[in-house]
């Protein structure tokens, strides 16, 4: 992929477009932008400089430049993504959001918030709170990442079970368009068949087909009682294994989160705090919601049954802060074990979740993998970290970690799942997107943003190449 | 627009692709292809030729002969759409999926099932039923319409507030794109970020961009207790004022329904039978569902006491069957009133629903037009029918109609409305799309168009036109 240097003419230009204090070519400056989470030196790339747009007039000039000169932009949110969605691998400029921080409406009657993309998550979920409403998304980083990167990478996490994810959440997205233009996608509707659903294909495109600048997003009235329930199993397949069973009961739980024991102690490590049977248990969360008192009571009674038939040790009501604190500590938890971590966020059908597990376990011992599983059980997504112990070579671990992805996707795109659950494709996973995809599927996806995209200047070299 | 005629040599082909009996040119036969719903002789068009596919394969084989030869395919369900989108107006073939009726699977345990897009909606109700489960999916016309027509257009009907429209059903749809590939779009997840989401695109694009050979739709536990609550109010104003407050009370329900008075003692005089509060009413129907009695029975009472505040002359439980016969007789009431008829189906943000409804009358004052109206007011999606008069001459009627289209659009779009909730563009809408969408949202779609189907063969001149 050639494109153009980023020249004096061009950095001029993009002063005159955003403001002189809105562009930096300053190294020390520009470096937070040369990656995202992903903490591994291999996947960072400097920028050749940094936009900041304040407005979608000046998204669209900056696109409109790009065009005009040929040199990629790289939208960027909080930079909080897990696939180095963010990163300008082909150089040009990573054009941030931050400052496009607005929530600028929020309609109690109507049950919407309009907000602009670098927006935190959860000032808009508190902001909502305030009203007595709720908005259902709910990504793990929640405290740090925005509502653009959430819609840019359809993020997912605790609530979708019975909220779906980011994408379930939005009603109508303005982006700027690779051409330059400024579009409203999608309505304030509940439902429309008004022409193609654009707004659903630009959600999740992970910023290839469109720069996210303001977003209407659904409020809900605030659920009156909720409450979580730890079941504590033995093994890892019990506990996945009564998944399916709670699921079909019709009691739509917001959430079924899934730990192991081995993570349970690095997250007890990390947090300097006691948790319930960290010695041997493998822990089920889940949070449901009740519109009285008395329903939530019946629905817990129901659930702790379930978890006692399929072999729960323990089920007890958890108190909600404490349980959470633990879930969310998952990555930092990782994080502070090893710097160096290779993040799996497949995903399959519930009902082959048991498989996936026993398959990930069988591996692991075969390639002689440390690793520490949590999953969101309920979506049958599962986050596996393969952490790299200090006295292993990094040459020696990477090929095991490869041969282990090998291995691991042809048995999940064999159980009909995908590469990513949550955490996008990115650059990390391009090599794999390519490989596992069905080529006809692959080339209608190269054909729509060859279409939309003439000159490829759009985040470009993530999900898959163009030729 | 210019296709090649279909010759002796083609339908040799199209006789060895799919078999000779499956291949027709007999007028008598083909005469029913024709035309859907839309009874206006004005908007039927014969084809050359109706094709019949027993296979994802055969249809593969027809459009790669369509792109060999440059013919259109326009691919045909039940043909009961209501906009004109399976008739072939630029003459070609229409290949019939009707042959293509089996439901392949029926999982109980993981909640799904596999189907061919010709099974009628209320066969995969009724098979989900018997075992015990649920389809969600209930357009008006579910006793005749095939799931691959209600995916094609996004297809809504009485369960979307609760449930979503069809495109929240679908899992995956197998499809023929347009250049004659069989490719999976989508994935039996419940979630995943891996790479574009062309099942939605290809929901609701009406045969444009692929036809639909397969389809993994959800399935539900069966609620356990549901009841339909029927609210009758003196004025529309009331009526459709009540439907905001019920949609934030945090009770989700399945359905909230309204007819007009005039509509309701239509439908009384088509059925023979007398209908609650049909002297002067106005109705709003709510089914709620509950996970047991007392929680429907919370829900019911929740429901009376915010109802008769917002001015409802009397709340009751309505007998289940006798009001929904009463719903959904309401297009076959109109029919028998005069056979011509102008179907609007605009929606709108639930809380600009009042605000529309009195446009809507304002605008039959104007025109002095004679309206049905009933809705999916949950939803704000209103469909509004205009009689012909027998006594009225045709031109005259159907340019009021079109002065009225003309103004009522313009308020639609101008309150964040689209031009249907549920039926779809066709042919029939095609002009007022040009008209009202967005150039750049426009051109955006037709790029795709381009892109996905260079040589436009399937289903050419629906939604919109390539140039």
């Amino acid at each position: 992929m050639r494109y153009e240097p980023i020249t004096p003419e061009i950095l001029k230009k993009l002063q005159a477009a955003v403001g002189p204090k809105n562009v930096t070519t300053d190294p020390d400056k520009m470096q937070p932008y040369s990656h995202d989470e992903v903490t591994d030196p291999a996947y960072h790339h400097m920028p050749e400089a940094v936009v900041f747009a304040e407005t979608a007039e000046q998204v669209a000039a900056v696109v409109q430049l790009a065009n005009d000169y040929h040199f990629p932009v790289v939208p960027r949110g909080a930079g909080t993504g897990l696939a180095c969605g963010a990163v300008p691998i082909y150089g040009g400029i990573v054009l941030s959001l931050e400052k496009m921080n607005r929530i600028l409406e929020i309609n109690e009657d109507a049950l919407y918030a309009v907000v602009e993309p670098g927006v935190r998550t959860s000032d808009l979920q508190d902001a909502a709170e305030a009203k007595g409403l709720f908005y259902a998304g709910d990504p793990c980083s929640g405290d740090s990442c925005f509502i653009g990167g959430n819609i840019a990478t359809n993020a997912g996490g605790n609530r979708a079970v019975k909220y779906g994810t980011t994408r379930h959440q939005v009603y109508d997205v303005e982006i700027v368009n690779p051409t330059g233009r400024i579009v409203q996608l999608g309505a304030r509707l509940q439902k429309q068949s008004t022409g193609y659903c654009l707004e659903q294909l630009v959600i999740g495109s992970e910023g290839t087909l469109g720069i996210i600048t303001k977003a209407t997003v659904k409020l809900l009235p605030k659920p009156k009682y909720a409450l979580d329930l730890l079941a504590v199993f033995d093994s890892p397949e019990q506990a996945i294994g009564a998944v399916g069973a709670i699921l079909k009961q019709g009691i739509v739980p917001t959430c079924v989160e899934y730990m192991d024991n081995i993570t349970i102690r690095s997250v007890e490590k990390y947090l300097h705090e006691k948790l319930q049977g960290s010695d041997s248990g493998n822990y089920l969360i889940v949070e449901v919601e009740g519109i009285h008192d008395d329903d939530l009571d019946d629905k817990a009674v129901a659930l702790d049954e379930l978890c006692t038939q399929h072999g729960a040790s323990s089920v007890l009501v958890a108190d909600h802060n404490k349980i959470w604190q633990a879930r969310k500590a998952f990555a930092e938890a990782v994080r502070a074990e090893s710097l160096i971590v290779s993040k799996e966020d497949v995903v399959v059908p519930v009902d082959q979740e048991p498989l996936l597990l026993a398959e990930i376990l069988r591996l692991a011992g075969k390639y002689g993998l440390i690793t520490r599983i949590a999953s969101h059980a309920g979506d049958g997504n599962i986050h596996l970290n393969i952490l790299k112990p200090d006295d292993t070579p990094y040459e020696d671990w990477a090929r095991r970690v490869e041969q282990n992805q090998q291995e691991l996707y042809a048995f999940i795109y064999a159980h009909g799942g995908r590469l990513s659950g949550e955490h996008g494709i990115g650059f990390k996973r391009k090599h794999l997107m390519e490989e596992f995809t069905n080529p006809d599927e692959l080339a209608m996806m190269k054909a729509i943003k060859k279409a939309l995209d003439p000159n490829n200047i759009l985040n470009p070299g993530k999900i898959f190449d163009i030729e």
